[in-house]
């Protein structure tokens, strides 16, 4: 019966097994996201990560839809696609119900996406995103509030102003200002081509000269940029060369830096995009968001010391030292469980008591205690601290729940 | 620059929209998978969607491995399945980490899985799955404890003990008893698989005597089993006829039913695999778990009344009435965010107060405050209840908190 076929433990390459304590940082962020998106109004959706093929491919960037998306086609001969970014998602269920729902829509998601790369530092197969928009305010607050958020996210998480610095341009203002400089459309998206992979070219000049035909004042064009800057209560910087990836973007785009050096590409960012419901024959209704990922924050809270200490779930493991105190050992547990204490329940009977405290030290299970015949009699029970090996004195059941919620005391 | 391509609104077939009011339903459901899983001292761990379709050859059945998985190549010629059940991931996570990690091991998880099936009443192509298991227990007392979180969690949800029943019975049982009616290893596959389609054929006898070769007493098998029967606390029924699906169980398997006659299907179920592991060519690893779905759950909580009413996470919405008074206006919501209210903000530049309102009431918002010059000139704001369209006095910005955290005072 035993087939020992070596099967692989690896997970797929580029995805991530998360182990209770990797799984702990991920919820940190996770809720860290939710509380605060929640705080500015918004709302969380979610949608499959499978979706038609056909939904990236009006809009999305050509790299990545030629290139980088996980495409099949599934038992009925429909061509599916496992999500590489969520605003195409969002977008559609937005224009499926734009009638019912009543605007301005403030929306969050928290979910994950694929894109076929070359796994390296900050860029996994598979990341988890926050995605928060706003629908239905053409207004610049509604641009304001985005970079707020986004802002007020990196503040939860901890980070000083001086960790990271947000910078925003916009491609409407990019846009008129290359109009005026006589470029036709060929030549205003080599622009844009070339200003995306700024960080990454070395003969920028040459290579912007060949965009545009002609040499282009960089100056000039941040200057342009001036008056995006109102009064947000934190400072950002204006940078032309802030283009993003996406086709869909229509004015204002930002994207934040770590200021450490240690991680050169953008930690996120995100644009307004008041076109795009029109993929779905919809009415535009204007749009601002940004995607926040949770590889490439993790790096930046790795960076600068802000990651949160884990700690184990459980708090107490009782055991019965035989068959015989079992049930009593789990009527003890389950009135301790009511009393919002995590409570893990062995039966000792082929367990030696070494063992099991090795086992709740190694675990990190803080608190154990130990029912044989004595303890049931009594109804008392010592409380030993797993990693100092002290027992306090045999307390009654209802005195339990406070000993281990207000330790030290 | 308009494409009016006309992409489709709907989801892929089979797979969810979320909606925020859908959301807060899933929500609900995890939060209450969480806590009880928890309280019980298991930790949660995740895995990608994405696993190598290997994965599943071995001991998943073979009816969802050839009919039902998403597998497809990667553009790496890798064959990859979007997973169709935890346990085969959790299964190598364990042994990966084997050596490293300490037993028992308390494990949940709550992922989506996926499976190509014709979409039906408590079954979709996506649904998400709380799996919960413990690992390195050989010992019964680990069964009951899985059947008795299992029991939690439905009681948690609020249903009562009429309203489910657990069923349970035993591979090994049923195997030792199928043995001793001399039946040979592909008749006991054959009565198994009949036994599992149970609720669906017609004509049980006859099929049951064809995939024995003889005529089985069912009173006989079901007092086999009824031994399993500890104290647990509350009633469980033994039925052989509950097998499971899956290939890889060797112990204790259970089924969870709605007693109301609304849904036929098991709601959930799980039992004991102990060579799993041996796939992977580690040691065997004794383990008993099970997995529920938000579908079936979801389905269950509808048809008896246990549905939570949906609130709007937002409580206030802030307006100010124009351009000027939108700064003042963003420092109260700032303010009353850090107190812990989630605050909407809009500026009333372009807005009518009318259409404000309506939109607040439309949304769910309960309170909101409208800021002009007054406001800021008196630095004190009058709380409207836009269901009532009732307005508190005019109260001080530390007053506002407690307004809308205590209602009806």
């Amino acid at each position: 019966m035993i087939e020992k076929s070596r099967l692989s433990k690896d997970s797929y390459k580029g995805v991530r097994d998360l182990y209770p304590e990797d799984m702990a940082l991920q919820k940190y962020i996770f809720e860290v996201w939710r509380k605060v998106s929640e705080r500015f109004g918004y709302s969380e959706y979610s949608a499959s990560i499978l979706e038609s093929a056909e939904l990236y491919e009006a809009k999305t960037s050509e790299e990545i839809v030629s290139e980088q998306t996980y495409t099949f086609k599934d038992r009925g001969d429909r061509r599916v696609t496992l999500r590489p970014e969520m605003t195409p998602s969002v977008a559609r269920m937005v224009a499926a119900k734009r009638r019912e729902l009543s605007f301005p829509l403030r929306w969050y998601s928290i979910q994950n996406m694929f894109r076929y790369e070359r796994p390296q530092k900050g860029r996994l197969r598979e990341h988890w995103q926050l995605n928060a928009d706003i629908f239905g305010v053409p207004d610049p607050y509604a641009d304001a509030e985005i970079i707020s958020l986004a802002y007020a996210i990196m503040r939860e998480f901890g980070a000083s102003d001086n960790q990271f610095v947000i910078k925003v341009s916009s491609r409407a203002v990019l846009d008129n200002y290359l109009s005026e400089q006589g470029l036709n459309e060929n030549q205003k998206k080599s622009v844009m081509k070339t200003l995306d992979k700024k960080g990454k070219i070395e003969n920028l000049d040459e290579q912007m000269e060949k965009a545009a035909g002609k040499v282009l004042d960089f100056n000039e064009m941040d200057q342009n940029l001036a008056t995006l800057n109102g009064d947000l209560g934190f400072e950002i910087e204006t940078d032309m060369s802030i283009v993003r990836g996406f086709d869909y973007y229509t004015g204002m785009v930002f994207e934040v830096f770590d200021t450490s050096g240690e991680n050169n590409r953008s930690l996120f960012g995100g644009g307004r995009y008041d076109n795009l419901l029109e993929i779905f024959g919809s009415d535009a209704v204007p749009a601002v968001g940004f995607g926040m990922g949770d590889v490439t924050i993790a790096d930046f809270l790795s960076t600068h010391n802000l990651l949160p200490e884990y700690s184990y779930p459980t708090s107490l493991l009782i055991m019965s030292k035989s068959d015989e105190e079992f049930e009593h050992a789990k009527k003890l547990a389950d009135t301790l469980r009511e009393e919002r204490i995590n409570v893990a329940l062995n039966n000792g009977e082929n367990t030696k008591i070494d063992t099991a405290l090795k086992h709740a030290d190694r675990s990190g299970i803080l608190y154990f205690i130990l029912i044989g015949p004595e303890e049931i009699k009594s109804e008392s029970y010592r409380i030993r601290d797993v990693k100092s090996g002290k027992e306090s004195v045999a307390i009654a059941p209802s005195k339990i729940a406070e000993h281990i919620l207000t330790p030290g005391e």
